[in-house]
């Protein structure tokens, strides 16, 4: 009779940690700036979406997550601005005289520095925190235990590479790449079959932790329907990042055969594909699919060094599991100079990447 | 009509982090022996007073709390105990045809070393954890969300040390020492008066958290009733530690001044005097009070190097918080060479501390 479920911690890389140079929290501008445009989208999403009437009897006090919280401090941003409009709710609709108490939990892999991000919270936060490490690929909290559910700019990591990507005997071997960008269809496949699953599963296991009528709000980067990965500026670029890692392995600097043994857990979306993907799980109402409006979003990225930085903090993690952190230096160095010569960046009308909102509640099913 | 309500928080200092030689997570045996001991308790605690039945109605999942975690691992061990005791009522008396699913809340200072506890947590944990930063002496969870709070050796600590025994002015200045092992009764009381307070605070911070019909589970380090701190090792080992800093005060290594202006923030009480603290607190019925069977107990730390390490694990962080991280070599050299001049644990029996077990029970009030 004993339940013998168990919630295993898998191995994980996360955002850099820190305050430094190359840390997540210095680098992610980008991303706050997503976080800014993004609370329109949340404010009008809680005003026609969150009812406090039913979710007010189901827990004491409001619980709100942040999944793929990082270090900070874009989500203290977030989390601001979601508890913000849940108030507004409470004070416009009266229905408690007394606004309830709220707690927040901040979710990232095992491997982020969650101390940074404790050490970091705002000084008069209005709710109570917590820290939840885990992949968010699988369940994190107790069963109809939260009521708005939070994720921006972490749904575009899978929860490992496609395998097929890593075999040589497949036909989707990604011999020479460390991304999918302008490789052939089969390796294009495999990573959407490994998104689709992903995306399953996620959206399971947060069926299962939202109350009854509670919200999951997603930012995911994506690009549109009709285009493909080498369209965008991020595409292009860790493609960039596989071609110097294979420079390096030809003068002596690791090996071919580990570029082969490596790609990114990473995949880009569209409209169409997300849209089916969440249109065949049942136990949300897809209330909401947009386009998140971030127009100046590269242009505070557009210099060779500020680009290396940003892909840095973000993968540098991941890169090292696999290829050891002594030859990061020169692999970013060497990613610098070869944006510098390109011509990539030069048009930043050439990016066409977007970002999708989306917006589900938890039915009744 | 806005709730103003902020959860700040209070600067902090922790057991050291990490693994390395001064860390908590090496060097917490004897603390460890305790939990071992505390088992019995726990389980008898579980099975007498945690109702399921009243229990189960209150929330989707049981909630335990461990205040005071520090970085593990004994607080595994502890919360692991915890959840087989409460399981086995579940199986025992039938209640739910299905185990509900834990939730533990781990929680230490703001800077205590999340990340290792975090990379620490046992591979086949059967409950879903999350870190909460903050200090137990002020809230720390919503209102009626947990069922279980546990807290183990982390009650001596005070929120900090009474002003007066810092101050030149007062009867109850402290001078020459940082703690009140052989000092004036001024000191001693002040101290007490500290202690009094934040249990009050703690107790009513622990009934709002609470569900009706929880437990708190407290292990208290104290002295039986009609001694002193003198008559404890860790009571004369501070006493010693304050005479090293006043010796390498009178060498140029810090000064008088800087000793006089500090005092350890902890307290070791009596059965008698918490007793009347728990008394006096309305929210709880007390169920139990009782002696911890820990007797091997010094056996273990019974030469100078380890006491060092043991008190360097535990007090470093509030000592270099104020002295400065350059004297702590110094410091803790000075105290093993002086502890191994000295006879103090040449007999172990001469040290009379104990562990006071307490139950509490929130009620209906």
């Amino acid at each position: 009779m004993e339940d013998k479920k168990t919630y295993a911690s898998p191995e994980s890389y996360a955002m850099n940690g820190g305050k430094g140079p190359y840390s997540y929290a210095q680098n992610s501008i980008y991303q706050r700036e997503a976080a800014e445009a993004a609370k329109e989208k949340i404010n009008k999403a809680i005003a026609d979406h969150f009812d406090i009437k039913t979710l007010s009897a189901s827990l004491n006090s409001v619980c709100v997550a942040d999944l793929g919280c990082s270090t900070g401090p874009n989500t203290f941003i977030s989390v601001q601005n979601i508890i913000e409009a849940i108030k507004l709710q409470y004070i416009s609709k009266g229905v408690h005289t007394e606004i309830p108490e709220f707690m927040v939990f901040f979710n990232d892999h095992v491997s982020n520095d969650f101390n940074t991000l404790f050490k970091s919270f705002p000084p008069n936060k209005q709710y109570i925190a917590a820290g939840v490490p885990g992949s968010f690929h699988g369940r994190l909290f107790p069963k109809e235990s939260l009521h708005f559910i939070h994720s921006s700019f972490a749904l575009q990591w899978l929860s490992k590479a496609p395998m097929e990507v890593m075999d040589e005997g497949s036909p989707a071997w990604n011999k020479g790449r460390i991304f999918y960008t302008n490789a052939q269809k089969e390796v294009v496949e495999a990573y959407a079959t490994q998104f689709a699953k992903d995306i399953d599963s996620f959206l399971f296991a947060r069926a299962q932790e939202l109350v009854v009528g509670g919200l999951l709000a997603l930012f995911i980067p994506a690009i549109p329907d009709v285009m493909s990965n080498s369209d965008t500026f991020i595409g292009t670029e860790l493609d960039l990042l596989g071609s110097c890692l294979m420079d390096m392995a030809k003068v002596g600097l690791g090996s071919e055969a580990k570029v082969d043994a490596f790609n990114l857990p990473a995949y880009v979306t569209t409209p169409k594909e997300l849209n089916a993907l969440i249109e065949r799980n049942q136990h949300f109402s897809f209330e909401r699919m947009e386009i998140l409006n971030n127009k100046s979003k590269y242009l505070t990225l557009c210099n060779p060094s500020m680009r290396s930085l940003f892909l840095r903090s973000a993968f540098e993690g991941v890169l090292e599991k696999h290829f050891g952190n002594d030859i990061m230096d020169e692999l970013f160095n060497r990613y610098t100079e070869k944006v510098a010569e390109s011509s990539i960046f030069l048009n930043a009308e050439a990016d066409k990447s977007i970002v999708l909102f989306v917006l589900l509640k938890r039915n009744n099913y």
